[in-house]
Order: C-alpha cells, then sequence, then structure tokens
C-alpha cells in the first residue's frame, strides 16, 4: 500500500518552527515534501509572482523527503510544488502552522489560507492549520494535533474541492473542549489605522486595530477560538454571490448606443 | 443636493493610464477622490502591508478633488483611504480601470478586485472595471461606458455588502452585445511553469500558461466577454463552504487525551 504523499507549505517560511515541527509530525504518517517560502511572507494574501522568474533552492527539512526554499509568496510556492518540483506526487496540500490565528474575514490574507486554496484551485484537497497565538506561540503539542486530525479526516468521504481552515487555541491539549465545525466570521477592526510623524515632520500610518469579539457568535470560527474549541471551516474559492444573480438581472443596464442585448 | 462621492484605486498605480481616464469620465457625474499604490501592483491578491508603516504622497490628478499616492497594496489603499485620509466621505468605490481581464477564479490573484473586496469588508458598496486587453489597451471609451454604468448602477436598489466586478471585452462599444449577469468561471492554466536555465546552468521558472476557453460555459463571466458582452459578477466575501457544514458536523473527530465535546 502506498503511503500518503504530503505537501507541507507555510507562509511565515521554510525555517519557521510551526513548519518544522508539523514535517516532524507528519512523516510519522506520511511522505512528507516541503516546497515554502524563502522568507517570511505572512499577510501576502493571494498573490502571485507574475514578473520576475522564481527560484527553489534544495533545503535539508528534517523528515522531509524532499524540500526547496522558494524565492516567492505562498501561492507561487503550490503552483511550482504541483506542476514542477513534484507532478503527479502530492495527494494532500498541509498548509501551517500558522503564527497567529487566521480566522473570519481575515483568511483573504492570509498567506496559509491562500497556499491552501491555491492547492484547492488546481485539484487537490488541502488543510491549513494556525495556531491562536501570536507572541509566545508553544507548536509541538498542536503538531502532533494536527496529525491525528490529518488521519483522522482523511479516513473521511472528503469532497473534491475542498479546502478546511483549521485554527486552534493554544491550551493544553486535554483543555481543548473538541472540535467545532463553523462559519467564517467578520473581523471589522477598532482604530485600524495609526497616524505618526516621522523626525522630519512627515507622516506616515500603521495598519493596526484590534477584533471586537462581542460581535461574533455561534457557530463562527472567532467564537469557537475565544471558547476553547479547535475550529474547522469548510471553505471554496467561489466568490460568486448567488443570492444577488435574479436581483442584478432583473435591473435595466443598457449600454449606451447599443440597442441589441 | 449632495454629490455622489466617489473613491478611485487601482493595481496599476496611480500614474496608470485606465485610472487617469476613469477619474476624468467619473469626475463629470461625482466629486472624484484618488488612493492608488504608487507603482505597478498588479496580482497582490488581498495582501496587506504590516511590517512595515505606510506613507500618502500628494498628488494632482486631473479631475479628482484629492489624490494620493500610496506605498502600499490596492488594499492598503482602500483601508487608509477609508479609515484616515477621507474618513466618512466616500459613498462607493470604483476599481481599474484594470489593464486586462479579471475573470472567474483568477479574481483571487487581482488587486484591482481585492481593493474593492476591502471597501466591501469596511461597509462601502464597490465596483471593480477591468478591461479584457493586455498589450494594447484603449481605455477612454471604456471609462465613458464605466460612468454610464456607475450612474445607472446608483440608482438600483444597491444590497449592502455588494461588490460587482465588471469585465468589458476591447470592441467598438456599438459592438458590445449588451451586460450580462454572470457568474466567476474556473481558470485553470495549461502549462503553467516554464522552466528555464541560467547563464550559468542554474535553474528558474516562470508562472505561464494559457487558459483554455472551452470548458466555460454560460452563464460564466469568461463566456461572456469571449462572446462580446459586458459581463457583471456580484462577488462576496464569505468563503464559507456552507454546503459541507453538515456532512462535515457529521464527522466523528475526536481530540486526542480528551473525553469533552
Amino acid at each position: 500500500m502506498n503511503n500518503l504523499r504530503i505537501l507541507v507549505t507555510n507562509d511565515d517560511g521554510i525555517m519557521a518552527p510551526g513548519l518544522r515541527s508539523l514535517v516532524t509530525e507528519l512523516s510519522q504518517i506520511a511522505d512528507v515534501v516541503v516546497a515554502a517560502p524563502d522568507r517570511e511572507r505572512s499577510a501576502t494574501g493571494h498573490a502571485i509572482t507574475m514578473f520576475q522568474p522564481l527560484r527553489a533552492k534544495d533545503m535539508e527539512v528534517p523528515g522531509a523527503q524532499a524540500a526547496y526554499a522558494i524565492s516567492g509568496t505562498p501561492a507561487d510556492c503550490v503552483k511550482l510544488a504541483i506542476d514542477a518540483l513534484f507532478p503527479g506526487q502530492i495527494d494532500l496540500i498541509v498548509s501551517g502552522i500558522n503564527r497567529g490565528a487566521n480566522l473570519g474575514t481575515d483568511v483573504l490574507y492570509s498567506g496559509t489560507v491562500s497556499a491552501a486554496l491555491e492547492g484547492v484551485m488546481l485539484g487537490l484537497p488541502a488543510i491549513a492549520f494556525s495556531l491562536a497565538e501570536y507572541m509566545d506561540p508553544v507548536f509541538e503539542p498542536i503538531a502532533s494535533l494536527a496529525k491525528d486530525l490529518v488521519q483522522a479526516l482523511w479516513q473521511k468521504p472528503w469532497p473534491p474541492d475542498t479546502l478546511l481552515n483549521v485554527n486552534v487555541p493554544q491550551l493544553e491539549v486535554a483543555a481543548l473542549r473538541g472540535v467545532k465545525v463553523t462559519t467564517l466570521g467578520h473581523l471589522r477592526y477598532n482604530n485600524p489605522i495609526l497616524t505618526r510623524q516621522d523626525p522630519w515632520g512627515g507622516t506616515y500610518y500603521w495598519l493596526a486595530g484590534q477584533a471586537p469579539e462581542d460581535n461574533n457568535v455561534e457557530p463562527t470560527d472567532v467564537w469557537a477560538v475565544n471558547n476553547g474549541y479547535v475550529s474547522l471551516t469548510p471553505i471554496h474559492f467561489d466568490l460568486t454571490d448567488y443570492r444577488l444573480l435574479d436581483t442584478i438581472a432583473g435591473w435595466d443596464l443598457q449600454l449606451p448606443n447599443n440597442r441589441g442585448r
């Protein structure tokens, strides 16, 4: 019987401890290869590199059968891995473990989630793992839990085109209250921009802000993580707002100088 | 009566002719302000700038009452405009006119669409305009059409949280077959990676590929543009795959060392 073959990627870069812990654990249940950014690429969203070429540097990552550091974004890494570095050799993409949560509307900014989404767009199933702790993350127990979850999920009748976005609160594993299947919440930050003066009187700005927690209720991912659950959200890549198709089709929108419809 | 107040942005940069044409035309029907990247930022997806500060440089853009060149991504521009540069002063965001189409799954890579999506996430309606011609775009007639469409659309009962993604084929305006309300197609490229050798024997890669057209049928946006229609797709930002929530909730996913659910 062939082993499960997993591609691991992330957006914190190939040296990140969250990726290293994940590879070590997943190598116990699968053949693991790695293609990850050569540096930190957080908050890059679904950016891709169109106007310069990409390089892939051979690396040692303990537990991985092969590993490449890519001079691009997380989405670049997955494109390159699937279509050039490991063609036909990947069953599942696992992205992470991200340092910090990827919840709610913030998933649109997330390189970790975008890497997984790129995999799904190319026809492979994917899971993104994030640890909801930015300042002082402890990855090892979460990596072990990720291994168990991957093993359990891979037994299930996985629908095609599916991305599962998993966020884990930083608690003792025994203190986690279980797995909740959730929807994406809506994170709208308070005080989102800081305005400051440089020493020469010029103005500069920081994107900042705090997410108000109280307007994200069950069954959102934000609520689940805040309440000690492992949050698991199924995600797709079709942004069409189907609810509005009929409404808008009913609007009379004539083009100027145009009689045909 | 107050004028409609429009923020114009894009991902081709504040000097791009597509933006300039759009501002000139929209200034005939609205008070226009501009916040756009200080350089080309195509294919940046929904990236934001978290780890360095942003600068906003005062610029002259003919037709605009105020204009800033921002040292960040398209999504940065919209955040900064709404929350710091023009707070409470914007009714509608118009992004574009992009040089090249933004169709189907490619919208996830698009800075133009991501800028508009950021506006919607912050509570403002938005329209993204793209001209489906990369090599030799002629923007003026499409900008005039965009003005007419904005004027027509703004009279409609616009649902909240709505982004309209508009793609226009490069035809004589009189030859356009009308406006089609469409869904996002799925663009999966053939031959997606080019592998090359540098003069010193090293390997590098280009993201490339051609989109096969034939698997995108009516009512997709890809089909509409290929058949001479102006494509108008309603887009939302909730990536939750609601179809799978019940299925996955039915999977028995126990955490290790954990008895509580």
